[in-house]
Parts: structure tokens; C-alpha cells; sequence
């Protein structure tokens, strides 16, 4: 094998493709990235087994062959090389020579035949959305999962609910749930299926900020595949029904608060402060007439500010987990947003009247209060 | 106690002084820092016993007083307040009160009267230099000190030294010596002292890249302080007579090789890519008439490059750890830099023609190469 490319396209098709390296793994052969030139273009893979990345870059196959290189070498290696052409040659017993400018590295590769590629998946019965759109639902709602959760694998995915021409994406974790509807261009046949949240957060990290860029998403019993650019993302399914989460959604209340983002997200992030690693303190909201009052008070201080607001309803005096409060704040963009309560034991919703966003959050039992 | 000033100022002020607060340590008091409103202006100060940083900030003082606050938490709340005056009240029981806008923190601070000040040092006979001049000279040399070597506290310190209108700053670690000369603007007695390492990378970091902006520094017996804008950072001196290293300097040498900077830099940095963390493996400069080989060979792979030079002298053959020759590399700002050398087995010096920098580094054996 040998082939020649531009530093900054193998730099950057590592860079994709090094997102389905895992961090710790006893397959060693799992760390490697296939350099595959046995076809009419140079690709780049890259497969944990649950999810697995594909990308073709531009360049030259002077001579055809595939090995596999160590992920982290080889990334370190190509990122320190002169930004210029960089050839790629197999030689005898698997050894690889790097050479770019007077730079010449060489390392020892493995057969390209260890390697595990992508199960193949037909591009059909997709779905079409905005690289953007997909982004940002991701980003929206993934904290809310329970990313470590091994007893319940449920939590640690991302429901995906395709109805017609709107997109549903919601994450929880048992104490709280969000939700985002966005609406496609087409039509489409339903579809359900949970995705593991490690590949949503890496497909969110390699998905372009332009809502030009179109992403393909296509389904099978098992697998999910997004399709972008010159890049395939492939990842097993969580398999089992998800959680029947609209027997949680209600949309009753007897409290209903409007107030600037801004100023809760900062008095809240003040608060923080005040509450130490592990420490479960909750943040007091009291609602009055035209105020809230933002109340904290632990071991190391107190807090309390007060925030103009708008109300509907009765007085509330409810605490929350600060963090989760903070985290539903963050992902919303609007500059006011309405919080919906039914009483202190009973769940909170943050959304919008087209309900373009939910964030529920569950509220925590407080004894005293200054 | 009672003081108002805006948040920034507040701010700039923790910043300096909080370099003075160590991360960790038995006497709780060290981990606070004064507020003392008992004169004329509001001073900050932070003390370790080792390294002491007084500042003055610019406020009213309502109510004098004083008290000490925890330096982390003070911190954290001030950078979160919002950008406007800041209020801070001292009410019973040294329950704080510090107030923003609408924010309202309380923290329970302790009796000033626990805190140690800063010892009394008088100004005179003084030298003053730029600070950008002082944080430059620190930066270039402080790299080769032994800053957690317990056993040989010379090691954790660096040289001062005054001599006439000369300023010069050594640091060693027993492998290596960096030394700076600069030209103060004045003519002054003789003066030879160990500043602690962490105290100069502390200043480093508060020192102004103004070449405007003065710094004094005076010195007692087991002093010495820096006073600068609107701060005094005192410190211990450590006690006794510094390595003689004129005997370890030598202008002879067998071998004198010119090389860009630049180029030679890239290239060991690429080198390290196949030197694993503790892995004592030597870069190799295989120095020819017009051109030097690098070669770096170890159980991840290999690397050789050549890079042109000229040469005067014999062709050698030696070996240096990695880092050593990229510090020293790193802290040069000529384009092109002068080695000398003897032989595989005596230290080589980078050093320019006014020997404003001198680097000695050992070589390190090395048996067999490709």
C-alpha cells in the first residue's frame, strides 16, 4: 500500500474517525484505525463494536492495500507533521513509514484482515434533516441520560421518534426527562428506536454547525446509520421498548411563572457555589406575587436574591436539584421562559407553548429554610 | 467592617493576592485571605509563611475594620457577581455580608486578628527593573530548577544575582543549567540570593508584560520582596551558598554547530511522540558536515530526519533527553541557535555570542542505534 494525501485532510479524517476509538478496551485490535486503499478512494475507519465511524478523505493510492495503524500514535503523529503532503507506505512485517517533508516516521501496523468493518447498511427508507438540527436536538436533551447506567441500559440512550414530518428526541434519567420536537422536511413511515447516548455525543462533536449540510439517517432492526459529508456513522440500536413517558406528561398546573432566563440561570449558578461535591441541597424557589425569591443555605454560607417574575396561580414555596435546573436553563435559547408547577412534590415543566421543548425536572424535599 | 468597590477591581485584587494561598495545608488561616479596611485604603492580603502577596484596591470604606475570608470560596463568589459595586458588611459572629445588585452571599469569615501579616520590610537600597524584563528572565530559566526536590532545597530555588549594572538568574536541576544575564538601567552594590522557585513562578504570573511598568526588589537577610503597581510580594530566602557553577562552564569545545531554531525544535517535539511517560530514551544528534540526523528509536517505532546546519569542528554522534533540549529550545527567542560540544560524554552549551543565555545539558548514553 501506498498513498499520498494533504496533512490537513488526514488530519481531520482521523479526527472523525477517532470518535469510535474507545478509551479502555481489552481488544487491543479496537484502538486501531484501517487505513482501507483497496478501492477508488482512501478510507478511514474506526470501530468499537457498538459504534463505528467511516470517512473517505482526498488523496492518491499510488499503490492499493489497507493496514491498521494505533488510533492515539497515529493521530499524535500526523498532527506534529509538517503541513504539507503526507505518503503513507506498507512495507515487509506490517511496518509503515510515515514521510512529510524531512519527517519520517516509522511504526508497526497490523494486518488490515483483524480488522472489524462497518456492518453494511442499505441507504434506504432514510430520513433527511439539517446537520444543525441534528446537532442541536442532541445537545439539548443528552445530559438528561443516564450515561453510566448499566442496570437499566434504557436510561443510558436517547429515545429517536420519527411521526410523520416531526423528529422527537427525548433523554432521562429518572429524575428528570427532556424532550425536543423538531419538524422535518418530508413526510415519513413511524419509526422508534433508542440510540446509545455515547453515540449521539460523538456524532454531535463530528456534525457541521451549518444548516446547508444535509444529514441522512437510515434504520434497521438493529443498527442505526447517519450519513454526512463523506462520513458514515454506524451504531448498534438499544433493543426494548422505552419508557412510556406520556403518562408523566401532564399539562394541569396552579402555578405558572414567567421569568428571564438569564437572571435564574445566573442567581442559580450563584447558588452552586454554596453546595458542595456530593452534597444534595437543594435550591428553594419562592414564588410570590410579582417575585421569586432564589434561596440556598449550607455549610459554607447562604444566598438569597430576588427575581422579578410574572405568575398565574398560588404561591409556591419547592426545591430542586441546582445542577438540573441549570442544565435544562442552558440548553433553552429563548430570553424568558414559562415554568409550570402543581405543587412541591410533584414535578416541575420548563417548556413552550408550541412544546418544541419539555424539560421536566422532579422536585427534592426540604426541611428548613432561613 | 463595611467597603464598596466595583467587581472588577475586587477581582483583579483576588487574583494577585490568591497566588499566595496554598493548595494544601494543615494551618486552615493559610487558606484565608484579609481584608484589612482598618487605614486608609483597602489592602488584600494572602501568606503561606513562605510567600506573601499584599495588595490595594481601589473602594470606599464605609466602616473600618477587618477580617479574613476562605480565599477559594471568596473567589468563586466574586466572579460570579455581576459587573457592578460590590458591598461587603462584617456583622456579628464575622458573618459576612456581601451584596451585588440583587445577589446576596452570606459566608462566615474569621477574626483578623488570626491572620499573619506580611513581615515589615523597608525600601531601601533597592533595585528596580522592567517587569516585563523580570518575568522574561524568570520564564527562560525557571524550567530547570527541581521544584519539588526536598532533600537539596538549593535545587527548588534560583540564583539572583547583582553585580553592578548585571542582573543574572540561574537554575539547575543537576542534569542541566539555564542562566540569563540582562543590563539593569542603574549601577548597584553586590547582592547574591536563592528566591524560592515557587515564589518566582507566583510572581511570574502577577508581573505585567509591560516593559513600562517597573518593579522594585529589595532584600534583607532572609527577605525579599517585589513591589509593583499596587502590590508587595514578600518572600523567604533560602538559606545558604549556591552551587559554584563557574567551574562547570567551559568555552571550549570540538564541535560548534548552527541550526534554526525552529526546525530543530518540530523536530524533537515529533520525536517525543515515541517516548513514552518515564521512559528514559534518548533523542540522537548524529552531526555531519552540513547536516545533522535526528534519530529516535523506541518500542512504538522510529523516527530519523534530517535537518541542514553548519558546522565547524569534528562530527559527533550524542544523546539528550528529549525535554531537556525543547525546554531550553523553547525559552530561546534567536532564529537560529549556536551548540557547542566536546565530546558524547561532556554537556553541551546553547549559548549566544553575548551570553545573555547559556544552556548546559548532560548527555545521556545510548548503545545501540539504527
Amino acid at each position: 500500500m501506498k498513498i499520498i494525501c494533504a496533512k490537513s485532510e488526514l488530519s481531520k479524517g482521523l479526527q472523525i474517525v477517532s470518535k469510535a476509538i474507545p478509551s479502555k478496551t481489552t481488544m487491543s485490535i479496537l484502538e486501531y484505525i484501517l487505513i482501507d486503499a483497496t478501492g477508488s478512494a482512501i478510507r478511514l475507519i474506526g470501530n468499537d463494536m457498538e459504534l463505528g465511524i467511516e470517512t473517505t478523505i482526498q488523496g492518491e493510492i499510488a499503490d492499493k492495500g489497507f493496514v491498521a495503524l494505533n488510533a492515539r500514535i497515529f493521530l499524535d503523529m500526523v498532527r506534529k507533521l509538517p503541513e504539507t503532503d503526507v505518503e503513507i507506505v506498507l512495507g515487509e512485517n506490517y511496518k509503515v513509514t510515515i514521510t512529510a517533508g524531512k519527517a519520517k516516521f516509522n511504526i508497526i501496523g497490523r494486518a488490515g484482515e483483524e480488522f472489524n468493518y462497518l456492518p453494511t447498511i442499505e441507504k434506504i427508507d432514510g430520513i433527511e434533516i439539517s446537520q444543525y438540527a441534528l446537532k442541536s436536538v442532541i445537545n439539548q436533551t443528552i445530559f438528561a441520560i443516564a450515561s453510566g447506567n448499566e442496570t437499566n441500559r434504557m436510561m443510558s440512550g436517547e429515545l429517536l421518534e420519527i411521526k410523520e414530518d416531526s423528529l422527537k428526541v427525548v433523554g432521562l434519567d429518572g429524575h428528570r426527562i427532556s424532550i425536543r420536537k423538531i419538524a422535518l422536511a418530508g413526510s415519513y413511515a413511524p419509526k422508534k428506536v433508542v440510540i446509545p447516548g455515547k453515540t449521539l455525543s460523538e456524532l454531535s462533536k463530528i456534525l457541521s454547525d451549518s444548516t446547508e449540510n444535509k444529514a441522512e439517517i437510515y434504520f434497521t432492526d438493529k443498527h442505526v446509520m447517519f450519513a454526512f459529508d463523506d462520513t458514515l456513522v454506524v451504531s448498534r440500536l438499544i433493543e426494548g421498548d422505552y419508557f412510556n413517558i406520556d403518562q408523566m406528561l401532564s399539562s394541569d398546573y396552579e402555578t405558572k411563572m414567567t421569568i428571564s432566563r438569564k437572571d435564574l440561570l445566573e442567581s442559580i449558578d450563584r447558588a452552586t457555589l454554596l453546595v458542595k461535591e456530593g452534597d444534595k441541597k437543594p435550591v428553594i424557589l419562592d414564588i410570590g406575587d410579582d417575585v421569586m425569591e432564589l434561596k440556598i443555605n449550607s455549610t459554607i454560607g447562604s444566598l438569597n436574591e430576588s427575581i422579578e417574575i410574572s405568575k398565574q396561580g398560588k404561591n409556591l414555596m419547592i426545591g430542586f436539584n441546582p445542577k438540573f435546573l441549570i442544565d435544562a436553563l442552558r440548553a433553552i435559547e429563548d430570553e424568558s421562559v414559562d415554568i409550570y408547577f402543581v405543587n412541591p412534590k410533584a414535578p416541575c415543566f420548563i417548556r413552550n407553548k408550541e412544546e418544541s421543548y419539555t424539560y421536566l425536572i422532579l422536585p427534592i424535599n426540604f426541611t428548613t429554610v432561613d
